[in-house]
């Protein structure tokens, strides 16, 4: 971290406050007097610095972090790909995993139908909203536990792992079987949550925030790993843009600067992240070709009959012809690596 | 609701169609056939009609709301200014009230000095952090339950209504004794959170978040509200945008559209929305010159000790000048109307 | 186009209007009256209708395009793909280009030495900046009329077609034997300068401004279009967000949505779009999985000597390996489809 | 300038490295050597140094100013502000001016009248488009020489200077006689154009574009003075956010900042920032209150009727009543402060 000081800062408030830098936090303080400035230098683990409270000191100019300010999530200090192995499936570390299924559990025989059908078309993990986030008061809100238990019948029925998001600290004894637990969008920065599903040895899918960066995600999944859980999952989804024509800006640099940052393994929603199904398969050819380690895409049966985001979905039949190609295409660019 | 069908659509489907909306919503729907589209019209109440459900039928080329989804905060169907009155001071209604405290509560001599201090320069409510949401988990969290007490203190000597954030609803107990909730930006879209306060009899202070639109905003309030709690107080606090020299960008036009679109008191975190302490007397003047309903200050007796987000605070002296010109520019502005 | 009347507009006024609509533009007006609001619609060539000025009008509530306002760049009056054949190489149509080259000019020593390289590595086109839009005024502004001249000596020493930015009208006549001449970013809502480019018969390459929709790149398409020159090559190199990590965020989406609505070719430029040399890899090969038909690439002999844009060019090295792979990515991606 | 160089790298190479920058710039290079990293100092005038090529040296790291990049608009070193006095009426310097008119010059009739109109009501200065830049080829492009020639007139019956929009360098013989030549928010990134108006003695309106930073406006204006006119004036006019419901997000923050960091004068230009007329008048005030020098407000007499941008303008009454408001709340500022 360097820090320079304003101008006009006598040595004696230098030696000051260099020493109650060194007295708070781990690191070291080096000082450079320049002629017209003072630069500050902290060596040592400057992750706990908190870089407001010294920026606030009257006789700081501005600061400047030099090293990442997480850790756990943080590629240098753990050099090797983290891979996610759920019922026998890698995310992570060269694989491709597809995640599909209904924005929305329906019904019985609405989700085992598309978990048979993603199944058959290499899907080897099933997604279903049990708990929506709707922005209306007055859209369906989901099955809520009733999903939850009709996802779990299909996990019964199809031996696929499941993939559903939590809302609520209150819900999370109702998760106990969910096999990965998805945090949404905007509770990418809802804190408590994310301390308590530190707590839990169940992997958790980090989706980025609308309107976060990549570094505020990846401090969000030092929440979670910080409270002892490292089985998080990073996803890129869209971010909020100008740009009206689709839903959100698929940020397509996030996977590789997300890969090269983290450990972490990354995966891609092009389906809300585009909000248009004509764009699903460009966009999922595209993630894989950036280096993702997994897609998530919504499929529904009847997209035209369902409760929630219908217009975003594919069908089967959609889904089955992108699952070949996107596999393909994996496979290709492995070759060519 | 006007619906845009494809082009090459046959009357019977048209028909059918027309008939499942009237079926499942409360109201009529009329259909106009031009040469080359057939526009359908939704009359009635639209509020709960499930705008993406519609658009993803095959035959819809796109919709448009003519209502406002929101009914309950929308001021068409509650002229009337709403105004919120808590221990003798109100919220909306023309009077201008100054919300003011540190961003953290840190200790009871902290609280309690700077409580005197803004209170004597106009404040009549007192804010202080306790449950903090910082981006880093290895940043200072608040003293939590701590914090509340101390602010309860800080409230029993001085008689100023205090107000401070919640993060989830597991703390909604401790809360009890609080004058007025917070929802931060961060949970603006916190759903499970917002129906929960909903339950109460409390009033709400509703800050946009970072990436939310007007109406988004005024959705999360319409959450709180048709779930039983119509004291609901909307705050902007800058949103996200390219420009970096501030921390967020102060949405002025907010205030006014607020305002017009709704009958909720609207009120101005100018500590919040630049992160600068010098733009902190501008925005101040500009938001009630806009025509805000309050204004809510960070005040620190030491800004360069405070644990979290010094650097946007002010010391009470500054406070002072600046209470006086905005309460000097109120009465000055009310008169030239 | 459909326009939503306001709710006491007497129909003797909506006569008038609708008179006065099919009086100015090639249209038909139809009226449907509803319960609460009256709603037109208008067939015909809507393209030229002037929507802000329908809105202006007082008894108007709001108006939704329903057609595309452009007609000479939309796919839809154009369906077959415009291929543009430049010294027998074809930008669109199926096949994949690179056009590579350093971001400056600087001497015919390092034109030359790159044009060599980048050739013998596949590209067909070589670019190089002469006059360089610059943020500061005391940045390099590029060799100006000498850097073209050393580019056509390029072009006669490898029979490379080259590409290079146009600022003024004034220097149109500079650009005689320039092959596809570029509009850069910042000059994209350069009216005067597209409407001179219009008049010439030479390929435009132009970019989309950083904070320009797809639909408003397209009306500046449509304006070179209109003055009589349709030879457009669309160019996505990112939009500017909040994210910071990136000097801008590349929109991925834009490539197959482009290629949707019009029938020109759509390149892309990984080197501008996200300033990182690191990340040209990967968003090259993810551009071609969406679809693109050419990308741009910023190459440098020495890209800690360039004069200006260092930061994102990449080696003659480097760039050998990044277009085997995106040769071999475009041909697996092929035989796939 | 600050600069972090890599950890590896030999004190040969910093040598090397510093006498380079050395013998390049005016500056003299300190290093402070620690443990993990090298730190360079750069001291003295470093708005030369390219920030770009810097960074692009293969040892370094990362790059930070501490000075501004821009020195001729900088207020360090030109604590006055600047006053531009024209035909008797002073901007800047704490007065407030309001410059009115029609968006688009129509004839005579029109711009007479409302200039008699405006002037009244307290505007001293006239604006009128003759050249538009519009989104579409197809909307009316402004009446261009023929408009010019009709605020000449204007000009000429009511004494009132005129402001007006140059769209290119070929027309500015055609703005001999024009007051102040405004430069629009797309041409703000127009270099060539900014250094031709940098040769003529006439103030320059410089409109913010609609994605350009503060930092970035202020180097369009440096383009300007460096090349020998210092008569710019800054204007805020709205930048591109997510929000849709106002065309621009005005950014109220960007009137105190330029003060700050600046001494040119800064206006405000509410009604292209929202695009709304009813948000004109808070808007305005906003303005007042957070310090600007004058306001540019568009003014129809019938804008239902107007050729462009018909719907943000008010009508002479409204203005009568929005001017009447200004200036009161104006001179309540100035007895306040």
């Amino acid at each position: 971290m360097i820090i320079v000081l304003k101008p006009e800062v006598s040595k004696e408030e230098i030696q000051k406050f260099s020493e109650s830098i060194m007295a708070k936090y781990d690191v070291k303080v080096n000082a450079w007097y320049g002629t017209h400035a003072t630069v500050l230098g902290l060596l040592g683990d400057t992750h706990e610095v908190d870089i407001e409270s010294i920026a606030a000191q009257k006789i700081v100019e501005s600061v400047k972090r030099v090293q990442e300010p997480y850790k756990k999530a943080n590629r240098k200090f753990h050099p090797d790909d983290t891979v996610i192995e759920i019922g026998g499936h890698k995310i992570g570390g060269g694989e491709l995993q597809i995640i599909a299924g209904p924005c929305s559990v329906e019904s019985y025989e609405q989700i085992t139908e598309i978990a048979k059908r993603v199944k058959q078309a290499g899907a080897n993990f099933l997604r279903g909203g049990a708990f929506k986030p709707r922005t209306s008061p007055y859209s369906f809100q989901g099955l809520r536990a009733e999903g939850l238990e009709l996802l779990l019948e299909a996990k019964n029925l199809t031996g696929m792992p499941i993939v559903t998001e939590i809302m609520s600290t209150d819900h999370i004894d109702l998760f106990e079987n969910v096999d990965i637990i998805q945090v949404g969008a905007r509770n990418m920065q809802n804190f408590e949550l994310l301390k308590e599903l530190g707590k839990l040895d169940k992997p958790i899918l980090l989706k980025r925030g609308l309107a976060n960066t990549i570094e505020e995600t990846l401090m969000s999944a030092e929440y979670i790993m910080s409270s002892g859980n490292e089985k998080v999952i990073l996803c890129e989804r869209g971010i909020r843009t100008f740009e009206t024509f689709t839903r959100n800006t698929m940020d397509i640099s996030a996977v590789p600067i997300f890969k090269r940052l983290s450990h972490l393994p990354v995966i891609v929603d092009p389906s809300h992240a585009a909000g248009i199904p004509w764009l699903i398969e460009p966009l999922s050819l595209a993630a894989v070709a950036a280096g993702a380690d997994a897609l998530i895409i919504e499929v529904h049966n009847d997209p035209t009959k369902a409760l929630s985001d219908g217009p975003q979905s594919i069908t089967p039949d959609q889904f089955d012809n992108i699952a070949r190609k996107v596999f393909a295409a994996k496979q290709s660019l492995k070759n060519i690596q």
